[in-house]
């Protein structure tokens, strides 16, 4: 008897990449500001004018840029050239518009899990943005449908499993943040895999101290999730 | 025996003031580059940009921020200040910021109609914007639910009527905006009552010519929606 029925995967950086797209654009942001003869970490005053704006603003592409252009106006102190806003603009274009890069052996085991499982994408954000990556993915044929949260806690995921009728124990999330993906998961009584990725965003690695107090698998690869969920249903036999 | 089980209600400006808020920083925003010298349509050039911008950015407040400050460098020829683009940015936390300003007798209707209808809110744009609204508009109570949709068009109104397993001729859509609310609704075979609003977004009043070929029930405010309900059922007993 198979315990797990549905797979909620994470999208940025565990599907495809994500966090590597910012990384980049943070790192252009930073070098345009030193230009200024602006000292200090300018990775960290941007970070905190985005946190700030997370409530208003909300995830995704859009709030970003905006981010970028109230956090270079006061690290210039009010001196920041039009052209440069322009290029904060023109950077959060060229992130709506990467081509969508799948992670290794993402694609194999979508579809080797399909005949088993109901596989859902859970992920957050910008809507507009989060439907074309998936629908650019090519992997839509290969899932039931995706679900775009607000936010990833555990009330939302509560949600989730109450309108797919899916009973929090037979449900497995798999995704690179603990702070989206495993802990909100945790706490409704589901399962999870954790599939670290090495660029991920500083808000996501940023949580409680109640981690400390529970253990949960983490795998290197999503290559490895087909034998992990094996070993899960042989144990439930043995 | 009633035709119609199923209302939906557009939310911007059907429901509550919306259009209003972005034309008083419209006005702002050409008061601002015209003191740079500007002149001509600079109304016209923002909603150019925003159009130019749509496919991208989708509906909302941060992506009609970003198309400000775009705008702003390309009118003042590069030579925007940063003061000022910070301006726009404060511009757009103030709209998703403003208290929710009901339209009259919107309560009292959809609390006449809350037990004989099955009544959706079908509002498109930015998701975390349109959430916090109907939050705040009190609302919540005296409806099913709310489907925030990427573009309202015909696909998107079947995927909510199949999602809800509702025909087409049994639902009846109420809103403002003619070719969001009206012509797409129309096309799939459901009824419209569409309800003019004074300020409606220039985007929202652009359609083809097929319009003309049709005529559709119009109401000069949604107090006269319960009669015109009544009577359609009325007219379904003759």
């Amino acid at each position: 008897m198979k315990t797990i029925s549905t797979i909620g995967f994470d999208a940025d950086d565990t599907l495809w990449e994500s966090e590597i797209f910012f990384s980049e654009v943070e790192k252009k942001f930073a070098q345009l500001i030193e230009s200024y003869g602006v000292e200090g970490d300018i990775g960290q005053e941007l970070y905190a004018t985005e946190k700030k704006n997370l409530a208003k603003f909300g995830y995704g592409v859009k709030s970003f840029t905006i981010s970028m252009v109230e956090s270079a106006h006061h690290l210039t102190r009010g001196d920041l050239r039009s052209a440069d806003t322009m290029q904060m603009v023109q950077w959060g274009k060229d992130l709506l518009e990467h081509p969508v890069r799948l992670l290794p052996n993402v694609k194999e085991v979508l579809t080797s899990l399909q005949d088993t499982y109901f596989v859902l994408v859970i992920t957050k954000g910008d809507p507009l943005h989060q439907l074309q990556k998936f629908e650019d993915s090519g992997l839509a044929h290969l899932v039931e449908g995706i679900e775009i949260l607000q936010e990833k806690d555990s009330a939302a995921y509560r949600t989730v499993l109450e309108k797919i009728a899916v009973m929090p124990e037979h449900f497995l999330m798999v995704g690179n943040s603990v702070r989206s993906d495993i802990l909100p998961v945790v706490e409704i009584g589901s399962h999870v895999v954790h599939i670290p990725h090495e660029t991920t965003w500083q808000h996501e690695t940023e949580y409680g101290e109640t981690v400390h107090d529970r253990t949960y698998p983490v795998l290197e690869s999503i290559a490895g999730l087909p034998d992990f969920l094996n070993s899960l249903d042989s144990s439930e036999l043995a």
